[in-house]
């Protein structure tokens, strides 16, 4: 090794000890007579003197033309800080290291990303094209770490529990629905192409009908999707399944990971079991099936006050099928004004809402507003009832068909609970949602589209429900939340063929589609396939929430643009002719 | 959990008590009154009765429905097995299962692939179709449990020393050098590709530049070359790189890997250091660059003398720069007949040889051939004793170019080494290959290539010679052979973007094709490289070793057949035109 110790790790045990560094200058002052260098590595920093008598002439000499970022080898004697220069904030403040002798192992171009902390960091496509600079901010190493401890975590914890850690092909088959594949096309077969797996699904169903009993995987997934800001092209998921096992099983199972992380990852005591809720209550109480439950701020339902109101704004909608839901901001008439309120009303248009009613309560109870007039005083004070109206409040209400108000007024929600900050951001959330829907009904294509994945099996005694009333049915699916962001999600799958088939009916798939695309299940399914279910966890995701990062792309170490670009290797990139002549395909200009 | 203990846990301590297990019918016996049933998951067998007193008539009549790999959810009261019944063969050999009643979880149509071992295993693109039932044979469970636990051990190996599991990416850009690139066409760049990684070189490389010192994954890799019978299309490896260190540092870092896999893995004590070679020892002593160690069966250089002989054939070779080279087949004549000395003639044949010389050597002593008669009874005693020939032994040349001698003789000590058992299989042998060439050069193109890869540093004191002498310019690069495998190999890297450029020069790649390859490389060692390096092992190679198997499929839960294709999922398949045409691509017709 080039060095006895990391610029982490020395201390007063260390002092009067000859040693070797290996690091990169930090930050390096120029005394006149000497140099100071803060040598860093991934282990932290450490002062390393350049001075007389300790430091040879010619070495302080040598020493002076060190710039940001070059590379060392120094050796020396560790010694306590002069009295009065210890640096608290430093793990290694109490002791320089005074030079003897130093190599330069390699120089540096002035970096255009500073590693130091000293200087701004740069716009983010600078950061991306060089980021072997980027990556060695030290936030950034931090990060990386933990999201190799929080991987090492989910492994370990899996693996006390005799799960067996399975790689499932990234070569494999098309199946067009769902997101779009990356397709690979073969050489070998002309004309023939791989896609690269959304999820190992398929896999890991057919593993449990081979008798593994209990899968785990860090699986790489892909989607060839127009990227929102928290997605990448590629990304990574715990993957397990699990037989003989039902829904309460795995949701324990998440439920001690969840407290084995926040415990070690975060100090935090997380009480298990984790809260459910259905996906009903979740889309009722808060517009949403992945809702923030750091705070209340809950969706109430006014629709059959609404329908006696003679503003005709609430009264149309009660009386069409539409729903008036509102919610009340505690507090909220000191905090939004009515320009304020004139934002939150566009602010809501964004989600599709063609207005805000909204209502303060005085002083005295009362509601007021400048639509008040359309209300009688009795059903004015009926919906303060209704919302827990006290003096100060806001209510604010969205009159509209039901996804609507969902959406508009969950937007709403996490807006105010941000801005009137309801919640101390450092709290983590964690809880399930269960009971989704099995199918979602497509209007315009006038048909069922199976809500997780068409292997989800419903809930036991919804069974006959596939057959008379689809929409009502409800599967054995569920979501982990953490503070308000889908985490996770898994179902309990579907184990026997035949209702296998009638669900693909359902879905309007028929036996010629679901041979070709899935046959090979439809068959494992015939020959002995074990009660099953399991779950994928977003790792990624879960990097981000853990380590409070806001942007996807800080979590992982070479990642995509929303372009799908790698800006440091410019991927994707022009290949040969030849190239392409070999995989039989041609440019379609 | 539906149930309560798995299928390898109960033994006598059970007696007594009531439990529920679930798994398949591997075997079935009715014997008139009842039904007894080995059932089975992936941790073993229990034998499952169904007899009165314990089971009721109706729950008896209904198991002889039962067929093989039912899955049944079967409780019941665990029992001493009766006198003499006991199985010493099976781990719950001492008890069984009274069954008070059970529940068919789900059918099986009869296997086609048999999992309970009592039917030949059929031919393997069967087994691939229905890998489903094929990963269900304990045999395939135990393979792979034991790579499963491989990679684990070395996991946590890495792990304890401070590595950390990084994440590289998937789609990344094509090099086109070495072999062929998977390619994955892009949706949002027209005419741009992805390529999928032939290994994460470049980037573990900018994670030392990032300063990230000890970087570990594993890696899944792709090369679209035309398959031998151990090379898939997709393999993984263990990849690994540090810095601040030099060659010695990465062997002993992988040799103490070695001696806790042998260890915890096969029970086998490994004495460390493993033992290294040099690559111009290894093809001196055995023709190869990764030789079999388990055996001796040297390589023997008789050129001095063959120039000496009147038999042309050896002194024609011997004048005009080729090489005489024997072997001494160790009381061979016993296990080579006449005919059998022809066989291993056609044998090198495959590899080059235009023949192959033989000796019998007699009781005398004295060496007798049908081409004796063109040596000196003197030179006849100088070739006897340079071989070491002892009464019984067979002598066998070849007398070619130097490569022709290295290939045809390695192959021929391989076979005779087999055929005449001079090791125990069970044996493994571990040892380094270092000091390989920099360069090999290619007569045809007439220039030279990079034998590891283009980043390797040569050794320290052969710096020079890529000016003067490449092709004897040895690189710091190091190859661990198990049982004449390579099972890994690494390099010490090039960080000084002076010496790279040289590198580049020598190996014909200009400025411009080496920036629109690497220049985020040839950039990032601008900006303050640490000197490092890094080894890559092939777990697929590895499994395969230690679980004693020869055919790579065996050790890949769902590998591609030697023509690239899944035959369960029947991947690679065609694609929608929709598909095509989203990615800018045609089909070349």
């Amino acid at each position: 090794m080039l060095r006895t110790h990391t610029c982490g790790q020395l201390g007063e045990g260390q002092i009067g000890e000859t040693v070797t560094l290996c690091g990169w200058v930090d930050t390096y002052r120029d005394h006149g007579g000497g140099l100071f260098v803060d040598l860093r590595d991934r282990y932290g920093l450490t002062q390393v003197v350049f001075n007389p008598p300790d430091t040879p002439a010619e070495v302080i000499e040598a020493s002076k033309t060190l710039r940001a970022e070059f590379v060392l080898q120094v050796t020396g004697t560790v010694a306590a800080r002069p009295e009065g220069m210890a640096n608290a904030k430093m793990a290694t403040g109490k002791i320089e290291l005074r030079v003897t002798g130093y190599e330069l192992l390699n120089k540096s171009l002035t970096p255009p990303v500073s590693p130091s902390g000293k200087e701004e960091v740069p716009g983010e496509d600078l950061r991306l094209k060089h980021r072997y600079l980027d990556l060695r901010r030290p936030e950034m190493q931090k990060v990386m770490m933990q999201r190799a401890s929080i991987i090492k975590g989910m492994r370990d914890y899996f693996a006390e529990r005799d799960f067996i850690d399975i790689e499932t092909p990234v070569l494999g088959r098309s199946t067009p629905e769902g997101a779009r594949d990356y397709l690979v096309p073969s050489r070998v077969h002309r004309g023939a192409f791989y896609a690269l797996p959304q999820s190992p699904q398929l896999y890991k169903q057919i593993l449990m009908v081979a008798g593994y009993d209990r899968y785990v995987q860090v699986a790489r997934c892909f989607r060839d999707e127009d990227l929102r800001a928290d997605r990448q092209p590629e990304f990574t998921q715990l993957d397990v399944e699990m037989s003989f096992v039902d829904q309460d099983d795995l949701l324990a199972l998440i439920d001690g990971l969840v407290a084995k992380l926040a415990k070690e990852e975060l100090g935090i005591d997380v009480p298990t079991p984790l809260p459910r809720m259905t996906y009903d209550e979740a889309m009722e109480r808060f517009g949403h099936d992945a809702p923030d439950l750091r705070f209340g701020l809950e969706l109430i339902d006014c629709t059959d006050l609404a329908s006696e109101a003679e503003f005709r704004v609430f009264s149309a909608v009660a009386k069409s099928g539409g729903r008036v839901r509102g919610i009340n901001a505690k507090q909220g008439t000191k905090h939004f004004s009515r320009r304020g309120i004139d934002g939150l009303t566009k602010y809501v248009a964004e989600y599709g809402a063609r207005g805000l009613a909204w209502f303060r309560v005085e002083d005295d109870g009362k509601l007021n507003s400048t639509i008040a007039k359309n209300f009688t005083p009795e059903l004015l004070e009926k919906f303060g009832e209704r919302m827990d109206a006290e003096p100060g409040d806001l209510l604010l209400f969205v009159a509209d068909q039901y996804e609507v108000t969902c959406k508009a007024l969950y937007a709403l929600r996490s807006k105010i609970g941000r801005e009137m900050e309801l919640y101390d951001p450092k709290t983590m959330n964690f809880s399930w949602i269960v009971e989704f829907p099995m199918f979602d009904y497509d209007d315009e294509a006038k048909c069922w589209h199976a809500m997780h994945h068409p292997f989800t099996a419903p809930l036991a005694d919804h069974l006959e429900m596939l057959e008379t009333d689809p929409g009502k049915c409800r599967a054995q699916a569920y979501d982990l939340v953490i503070n308000g962001s889908e985490a996770g999600g898994g179902t309990i799958r579907i184990h026997d063929a035949e209702i296998q088939k009638k669900v693909f009916t359902l879905l309007g798939i028929d036996e010629k589609t679901a041979t070709e695309r899935f046959g090979f299940l439809l068959d494992a399914l015939q020959y002995g396939a074990p009660p099953h279910g399991g779950i994928a966890l977003g790792i990624d995701r879960w990097v981000m929430l853990f380590a409070k990062l806001d942007n996807i792309r800080d979590c992982i170490a070479f990642p995509k643009t929303q372009k799908a670009s790698d800006l440091m290797t410019e991927a994707p990139g022009e290949v040969d002719t030849m190239q392409l002549k070999e995989l039989h395909i041609k440019l379609d200009e």
